[in-house]
């Protein structure tokens, strides 16, 4: 069984955004009680992760830590006609991946207690983000 | 066809155990010849890695890598309340991942001869950690 | 329906070469119209991933941003057996990733419009590297 849909998400700029609710109610439709499910971002300069879901500093902590690793405006970078945080947001995407599998069981995602899924907007200003989904069982 | 399964796996700690057999042991009991396995973690301080087999200093180097990239104590870090090794291990998780997705080739994970399948514990203390896993083929 | 094959690619030493081609026209051979298609990287010192496709600065870019986080030579390693750029070639894999999934639509691979398909070659020597391609649907 393979069933594929898909979703925009509009992002306010850097931040991440829960889709964890987007994405189970396509598993739900797709009717798999037990499979996997591939979430795919079409983008490079935004990524998905899989993140602690309770405190809301985990995901503050995550872009500090980030700004410090990928500065905006660093001066080692040559692509920077879109920006100064252009390439720090290709450097983010390529480290943390646009593509994940998490596996469904009884029909729902089979993630941990404390597991979240999101997108992560690592443009400065807003977008439109395309994410597919496709669960297979 | 579709065949999933789990595992705890006890941790004693930071460090990575190898948990390749334990993969393989379900891959030859889903019976798919050819396919894909999805190994997931569901947790968010610790992570799943493919990394070289054979010298273990290679992730006694990688810990050393983490250890300075995301250091225990960082004062950029505003979740604490765990402990000074709970947000580095958050980053380490994004960083690394906890889903893997590896071929299955005549009923065996088509691994590389120097890949190797590890559970990475990134808190200090020992943990018991859930590893999810799926075959479709 | 279930679709496995590989192909080999000859690397010059460190640097990206795009596979995109070659991993849809294993997509058409397979003959699936929708589901997922798994491409997975049988090393431990190179890696794949996901990268913007329009302008090769940012590959560049990628480069030196990880020559400077993971800088050959570098006193931390213990691994140095097969060279200085040995272990950094290893922390390379670990960060970016050695197997990806991507979604499978109308018979193609569902990439955004800037998104490239590459493999990602860590050793400063050239290499043969095996890539396994799996589609299901």
């Amino acid at each position: 069984m393979v069933y594929q849909d898909g979703f925009d998400v509009p992002t306010r700029g850097r931040g991440s955004t829960d889709i964890g609710g987007q994405v189970q109610a396509l598993v739900a439709a797709s009717r798999v009680g037990t499979g996997i499910c591939n979430i795919f971002l079409q983008h490079t300069s935004a990524s998905l992760m899989l993140c602690e879901n309770a405190d809301p500093e985990v995901r503050r902590d995550l872009e500090a830590f980030m700004a410090r690793l990928a500065p905006d405006g660093d001066p080692l970078f040559r692509h920077v006609a879109e920006g100064p945080d252009d390439m720090p947001a290709h450097v983010r995407s390529v480290l943390t991946g646009s593509s994940l599998v998490v596996p469904v069981s009884g029909g729902r995602l089979a993630l941990g207690s404390w597991q979240g899924i999101y997108l992560w907007e690592h443009r400065t200003v807003a977008h439109h983000r395309r994410v597919l989904v496709t669960v297979i069982g």
